[in-house]
């Protein structure tokens, strides 16, 4: 998928918002439990309940690999579904991924060839040949960690550089722009701290960024937004626990439809003021 | 496994080799590649050929998350077959996860519990949270990167802190080695700067340091050891490719013990010259 494509989704849908299926086991509804695959039947309840109200998906891998093989199994039933019912979606490996090179090039047939993902999310530490072989993918996507939404952020994140003068945060952008372009790398920015949203688009104004963080953790999608958004929206903002887990009775599909329209709906404001739609 | 055990395990062995089982498909013998589960098979006989002579092994995840499903069976049967067989055995999952601290949590769970591995790379860009859950774990390690064996370890990891003028790197270590104890805390200091190992030492004296880059990158044995062999060893130094791939005929296992028995014997001159045994 482009970012014109993206930006054409987003206008069709009115709304930015990605839904991350951290789907622990231990917190979906006692009632799925019994299943032979609960995590997917979970998913897929929370799929059809949401979908109208979202252009994009992001299973967290962590709460797959949890489960080893039981959890893969679960993970490649959820992408099969959203690609079969839900073509349109733009669907994100949150896996936090990035080796040397020659190993960075299995983690992408990982997520792009065995199971088809439009994006992984990339940490930075390791460098330019760690993040490369996720670029060399027609349509795929990179989405590099840059500020982070978690509090351990402000360990390394903002080590400010003696001869750039920028943060390490900054430095990843603006460094590893160059490796890309705006079709196949987006950047993580946490929505806790909105005011930096601001700086992220002096140095990257036009790459989509993916903002984690409102809901469970507090981000505020109004203040994101206002920061954030661009000509073409640049956002994919992320909720996941205050959708997928707002409910855990035989309701709890529905309570999270009704979240993510509550959320969809604050978007389309936006989106109107902003003048994108 | 304490740092105390792992020194008692080297000084039997006369050997501090870990095993790198990044065991792609696409290389391993031919005639391997009729069996079932032909990655395992491939696994198994490299382990019994070279178990003599190793200390750890180190299952690259990306090689089978590359196959999805049947790439995680063929990791947990290594795993299983490495603890019945080879109980003395540390195992490492190169995994280099990290994540905000409930879905490092899950990725704690996932290499720790639900696959008994002794110790998991952790990518430190995410900070404090995203490291702490792996060492909440009793007897087990996070090995966390410092200094990579890459070309791309340049792009950020000298990143001179303009306050500390520390490089990202020693900062990494300054920092990361408050939050645990030499028995549960390892870096990640690539063999292809051997001169750097020199600065590590003086920030981490007495951490376990896991060298890749022997072998295929280039690194040197000697070298890496005179710069970072502590009093209790102190060193595991990982060979993978320049191993298990050495040969694809039938005599695979057979070469790729000569490899490893070469090594272990350099290893048995460097210990012995420094004292240890």
């Amino acid at each position: 998928m482009t970012s014109i494509e993206l930006y054409e989704k987003i206008k069709e849908k009115k709304s930015f918002l990605c839904v991350g299926l951290d789907s622990e086991f231990n917190k979906i509804p006692e009632f799925l439990k019994m299943g032979s695959n609960p995590v997917f039947e979970f998913n897929k309840r929370i799929i059809d309940a949401t979908a109208r109200y979202a252009v994009a998906y992001k299973p967290n891998l962590a709460f797959y690999e949890a489960y080893g093989v039981s959890g893969w199994v679960n993970l490649r039933m959820t992408i099969d579904y959203l690609r079969t019912n839900y073509p349109e979606m733009f669907l994100i490996a949150d896996a936090k991924r990035g080796d040397i090179g020659n190993t960075s090039t299995m983690y992408a047939k990982a997520f792009f060839d065995t199971i088809n993902f439009d994006a992984i999310t990339v940490a930075p530490y390791m460098g330019e040949d760690s993040i490369k072989p996720f670029i060399g993918y027609k349509d795929k996507w990179a989405i590099i960690l840059a500020l982070t939404s978690n509090s351990g952020s402000e360990t390394f994140q903002y080590t400010e550089d003696r001869y750039s003068g920028m943060v390490l945060f900054e430095k990843v952008i603006n460094q590893s722009k160059k490796w890309g372009t705006t079709d196949n790398i987006m950047y993580v920015v946490g929505a806790t701290k909105p005011e930096v949203i601001k700086d992220v688009r002096r140095i990257a104004p036009d790459h989509f960024l993916l903002v984690p963080g409102i809901g469970a953790q507090g981000g505020s999608l109004y203040e994101t937004a206002k920061a954030g958004l661009n000509a073409q929206c640049g956002l994919l903002v992320n909720a996941s626990r205050s959708i997928i887990f707002a409910d855990n009775s035989e309701n709890f599909s529905e309570i999270a439809a009704q979240k993510a329209l509550e959320i969809q709906q604050e978007m389309e404001n936006l989106l109107s003021e902003k003048g994108i739609m």
